[in-house]
């Protein structure tokens, strides 16, 4: 498997850490990237830390988000939706290949639900392509438990559904999955099918509330 | 389990069918409901064929639409999206639990796609409780495969999410989700949630067209 450096942009963040301690433990590099280097570095850390023993564990390493990714082949959005499009605009996005796990989602009394991206006809994905159009984005570990990704079992009873319009892209993160899942990725479709994958995580938040769990999306009949 | 006498509204559509002879096999009584009892009585006809020498099978019969809601006390709603509403605007729904599996599709070039109900702040399942307002809808069954409905195997390997906001219903939902899957329904949180399980099936339609299957939905952590 194609070895990456991947800069996980929000890379302090549960999904983010969790993603980039998978991925380096199967071998690839990882830029943690954050706001500052100074809260990118403790963390890049820890995570080392956690990775001392593993043979063959890729490198872990913090930067300024724009530095991680001027690093990195592979660029992981795993920030929070609010400022998003702000964060994804000022980032030098330029001829990567972006995976974005974003979920934009708000919760209420009622729970969780979908936040609405472009009256209904957009997502957090697409609004990164639209904003890094010189970029390759697609979505993907959208619906991984942050929870399960830094706890101890080798790998995620689920399937990785990745979506987007350039094959070779979705090729990447598909790769990318089996340090995840111990399976490859599924090809889900196009990148506007992330309307469905974004979302689909409060109905996984809903179903934690109700059966105390972390509840992931498995696919049959593959 | 409570025997239940379900009036399947679009029963003669593959969905519709496939559900029908689901529930009927496992003893409930089954009305497939069409525009006229003409084009439903060979659909029921059909089916109770199927079941014949199946133990313990419940009754199928074929009513005009609203004919079929008056007799039962759980109402599918299997039709397609198109004219949904207004269908179930006429239809008798008044102190009924009506269970909704429709999903608002469309097909382009591209492949399937949700279709957007409300600006997005809008499902079938919450489009049809409004305008039922004396009936208690749940949204259950988006994601099965009609194909594998109708097939020759026992269960689906699939999970069945129920959103409601009435427990009693969604009881009723997810019991009958064995009928289909052998195992209880999932309880998947508040009915908007169906925001999110209808256009699913576009994901799931996407990955079947990519691998040649008939993909389904199983909720691992449980």
């Amino acid at each position: 498997m194609t070895q990456h450096r991947i800069a996980v942009i929000g890379g302090t963040g549960p999904q983010g850490k969790g993603l980039g301690y998978r991925f380096a433990k199967h071998g690839h590099d990882v830029v943690i990237g954050s706001r500052s280097a100074e809260k990118a570095v403790p963390v890049a850390a820890e995570v080392t830390e956690r990775l001392s023993g593993v043979e063959g564990a890729g490198e872990v390493s913090g930067a300024a988000n724009a530095d991680a990714v001027a690093q990195a082949d592979v660029v992981l959005l795993a920030v929070p939706y609010d400022g998003h499009d702000e964060l994804v605009a000022a980032l030098p996005l330029a001829g990567k290949t972006v995976i974005s796990c974003v979920n934009p989602l708000a919760f209420d009394k009622r729970g969780a639900h979908g936040r609405i991206v472009n009256g209904g006809e957009g997502s957090a994905a697409e609004s990164a392509q639209e904003l890094a159009p010189e970029a390759t984005v697609v979505g993907a570990f959208h619906n991984v438990s942050a929870v399960l990704l830094w706890g101890d079992d080798d790998y995620l009873d689920e399937d990785v559904l990745v979506v987007g319009d350039v094959v070779e892209a979705k090729e990447v993160a598909m790769d990318l999955a089996e340090s995840v899942t111990g399976r490859r990725g599924i090809d889900a479709g196009k990148l506007r099918l992330a309307r469905q994958l974004e979302p689909f995580t409060a109905v996984l938040i809903s179903i934690n509330r109700k059966y105390k769990t972390h509840a992931g999306v498995r696919i049959s009949g593959l």
